[in-house]
């Protein structure tokens, strides 16, 4: 690592799949106009349920990319 | 969301093959006498190991849900 | 539980498929040295991401294991 | 105080007007079913905002009362 | 331990003689609704004070019981 | 809530009358810039003081909205 | 700020009308002994309830004053 | 309660004899210079050890009393 | 205390007795192999409860000593 | 301060001097895009180290600014 | 460590040129009124930005000494 | 990073000279018996005063490492 100033960003992804793929929905969205994102840090995990099952999978997570 | 009161329970749910199943097995269970259940949130996350491997997935979670 | 001394390490597993599998290969590899783990307590999941994708899910964790 | 035993419930309640009214809501509503609720303290204020404005107040609390 | 659910509720027990009597009076008073209690683990210790003296021990916990 | 992305932000609104007017603030002044904003969460409250009046009124929120 | 030295006290305030009004009666309370308070920083917010009614606010505080 | 103001120090007691004995140690001794003492809460309980044995239980506490 | 570098290690002790005498047993029985343990802080204290009593009490300690 | 709006950006700064220097080299990249900086806070440091040797003193910080 | 009591003061000190001065001169003001300092520990570090460079570096922290 | 296992280990360093040294400190220490160690982070400072100066300054770290 060079002596580089990194910026980190609070997201919520969601899928109905699962939280990696919630976790995976971020990254790719947030690559279309955050350039160099190196980490992501879960945060919390958490689901919407409705009528006894869950339907929505939550992951707020921090990104940590180079601050250009 | 109307003016209504919610009500959070902390419980544990435990599965075989994963901590995505440990939550929904809490869901399920707690849907039978829990009407409206409509978030779970993971509080942690741990596991039983048996002679070097993971046999029981467990989640302690927080289950919110209308108050009526 | 009888009247033992336990021990906990703190390690850090990784893996590109998923945060259980990076779980299990901390298991798998402390207990050759480690004998009788009884439970592992995840503290924290990031991943390492590169070119927009998520490349290595890491899992920082607590095994607890007797004291011998 | 006597020797007594207390619980403690975690509610969320709502209010269009403030996180205090918010507050009393939960102890309203919850003094139908609980006797001698003593003490109610806040985890968390937040609010849902729509169209630019705050429209509806929530107060995430803990309840404590006599266990009999 | 089987795939069971497990519930967890907040207490507080309260002695004139110390903590741990504190505790075991949750313990008891709780065992006489709540069925398969398995652990209890102390969140916070104070007491009360009166004239210069300890007049009352109490201990917030949480108990842990298989919810059937 | 459909699968889409949200971004959390931190920022301190003030006011001279109360912490509701405060967060309030914040909430007014964002939406100028942000969509969607859909919920305010409450990090931190606290006030300057000045000739042993309370002068100002300060709140730290999250602020989260749509990532489009 | 010149480089001067803070000190900070931790004080509970009360009020049968609301929090802001808890907090306003530490500062003016506390202002008649310590000169210079410029911060009050809430730590937690609860309340007294009787018969099913908030009856008395409590607001826990930090107050920053100029240590002379 | 009346609508007192309230303040909270923070004391580390020590006892050779056990945390108990360490917290009431700083409840007598603090009743000599503060009146009204009404809570002790503990904060944080930790032992000197020499020889592989404790020698000396330590109790960091918070005692409020009226501030008056 | 001379520049010397400690090193801290997590231990869970029991007792079927108390919660001090499951501190010490973690010293007594860590001091076989670790010299120079000077300070045992509580991280958590909890206990097993069967049939209504409590059985064993566990408590999870930090023990640091000099890094020789 | 004036009633304004105030927001707090998370970035990591580095530098193989020391912390300082890692803080002040966030301050001085970030000052050529934000306006009005008032304020950094240190939330964490961290060092990587090679052979023995640490080789880049990492500051993780808040920064707060204006929001105009 | 004889069997006394210590107490716990949170102050904020501050200096132009780094956090260990600004320690320090915590510290060196404290020791003109309390004696038998032990202890100094840091609870928060940040510090003053003016025109892109920090100009004062401020340090909160816990001051422990006897309490005689 | 390569697919592998790390290790966490608490430590103390110290230096009468300063933060920065303490840290440096563990390290060159620990790199007698640990190899492969890659980050150093910080968990807490604090130093012992004597006679109204910094006398000793100390640094826990949690050092990580790979665990072959």
């Amino acid at each position: 690592m060079d002596p580089s100033i990194y910026k980190i960003v609070e997201l919520v992804g969601t899928s109905p799949n699962g939280w990696e793929e919630a976790v995976e929905s971020v990254v790719t969205r947030a690559s279309k106009t955050l350039r160099n994102i190196r980490i992501v840090e879960v945060l919390k995990l958490d689901a919407k349920v409705d009528d006894g099952k869950v339907i929505l999978y939550r992951a707020k997570v921090n990104l940590s990319f180079k601050f250009e």
